[in-house]
């Protein structure tokens, strides 16, 4: 299969996806609940999470349609993230529209969030419909925590000043990397791939999990603001711990870069007035690079993943995957 | 047995419970998170939800340890409920302590809350454990949805000024009588009951749920304060919709009384002061009796159901559960 073929089939799934959220999430009764879920769902995203266990099912032998309810799944746990972070971080809007706890009330997107964690596990197979349901289960649930985990690490990152490098890959694990990881490992399950394929899963959405996750710093940073599609520099002006950050911390040594880094600190993020001087900083120190090595070793490993999976056209799809999003610009 | 007996047998299973409890909530990293769920779990409460899937276990003829994981993890739900209940009812204490958003914030009550439910799920069995294992998480994840839903419609009654008996019993169904049919349901699970007595344990503990409701409401602005722990007739300090209020607004024919009540709809509560106004009113409309007359049915509902189920000392159990709630205090 070429590229094409590729961003093709990617697309056909894409459209699996949104028709089996379309008839699953109904505006029914009580409407308070089910109007703002089927708002989140039908408001879009990238889904990566949602289709990976099709092509993680296809790597390892199985029908990738039988891992669509558990993309769904997954796609909606993620959701649910999504709402209660937006939440806790008092974000005004998510792709362009204004979030649930905004159009609605505080109450509504908590109570949103929660439904939703009932409905994903409802799609989960049980026994009859799939042999591996236990493991399914299973690793749906430690995905549920340690997503929350991850958001606990980010939070606390807030009040610390001294964050390290493996602090943030312990967060970045939990709050990115987890779902992917979960998505892939049910596809694996569905397609009731081996011990050692479902390792393979597990670690290739683990690397493209953390390399997306450093992508995401960056491209907060250096992205074509036209392109990203929002106001870069929004990670300085919050007072995030990323990558980028931590690594200037760790190498900044005249007066002037730690006199900037410490104002950061104290007062919890610089406004956009400030962005330039950040990213002359980075540059300076190299941080960029630094990402972009991590970046692709992350890339690599994943890549290196792929060839303990059956080589079929889903195991090179996982690879195109890894170029397609080694190549985004938002 | 006796009824000490009973009360003994409970005392003892509360203490199985309290114990596996401290023994699985560590206080571990991400402090943040586990130190409040730690907080909310050993503050006590009534527990039935926990006890209830031990004492169904051996009602169906199995034995009622292999149910203790299952009734900590429907507590850990309940809990779940509790903590996002209160950040959305804005409540500032729960069994004498501070609630979670008070003592710490509401991003932590939120992701707390979210964790739980991972945690609940954790300690569901597998396969291999039990072998309706299946049955026992679709219970769970359906009791998940419909506690959402229940509390969805309580804040729904808040804008509502019709409210009628069945929307009221609907509510109390999801809201208050889910949880407990989860419980005893998946006790019955665990004990491989068949699939009457699943169904006898799963009407048993409507009932259960609906009667402990209605006696809630009632206690609410008839007990005594001292025996209730707390102030009484903070539901019409709340303006809550509860089976008193609609059933008195479906009775009243007096000017006077109407326009009480009108003012009780129109601000979302009365003060203090009309307390002893309102109880005049319920006495005098015999609200106070259809209640009475309501939980009395659903306690006969309940223990009808018992006698469906193997006639053993944990069956005897069930109904002395029955006798000891309804002549509850608090």
């Amino acid at each position: 299969m070429e590229a094409l073929d590729y961003e093709n089939l990617y697309t056909s799934y894409l459209t699996k996806v949104t028709n089996r959220i379309e008839n699953y999430v109904k505006p029914e009764e009580p409407v308070s609940l089910y109007v703002p879920f089927k708002y989140i769902m039908t408001a879009g995203g990238k889904r990566i999470r949602a289709v990976l266990p099709m092509i993680a099912c296809g790597a390892v032998g199985g029908n990738p349609e039988d891992a669509l309810d558990c993309g769904v799944a997954v796609e909606i746990l993620h959701n649910f993230t999504l709402v209660h972070d937006d939440i806790m971080d008092k974000s005004p809007m998510r792709r362009n529209k204004p979030t649930i706890h905004t159009k609605w009330d505080e109450p509504t997107a908590i109570l949103t969030g929660d439904v939703m964690i009932g409905h994903a596990l409802k799609l989960l197979p049980d026994a009859e419909k799939n042999k591996n349901s236990c493991e399914i289960i299973k690793t749906f649930s430690q995905g549920l925590i340690e997503v929350c985990e991850g958001q606990a690490y980010d939070m606390q990152f807030n009040n610390k000043k001294d964050v390290k490098i493996e602090d943030y890959i312990l967060m970045i694990t939990k709050k990115t990397a987890r779902l992917l990881e979960t998505s892939a490992v049910i596809g694996g399950y569905i397609g009731d791939g081996n011990e050692n394929q479902i390792l393979a899963l597990r670690n290739y959405a683990n690397s493209l999990g953390l390399a997306f996750q450093i992508q995401d710093d960056l491209l907060d940073i250096m992205a074509d603001e036209s392109e990203l599609g929002k106001t870069i520099g929004l990670d300085i002006a919050e007072g995030k711990k990323t990558f980028l950050i931590i690594k200037a911390l760790e190498k900044a040594e005249k007066p002037k870069d730690k006199s900037l880094l410490k104002r950061f600190l104290q007062n919890n993020g610089l406004s956009k007035e400030y962005i330039p001087d950040m990213q002359d900083l980075f540059k300076r120190l190299g941080v960029f690079n630094d990402a972009q090595i991590r970046i692709n070793e992350y890339f690599q490993k994943a890549e290196s993943e792929t060839y303990k999976l059956l080589e079929n056209d889903y195991t090179a799809m996982l690879r195109w995957l890894l170029s397609r999003l080694n190549k985004r610009k938002k």
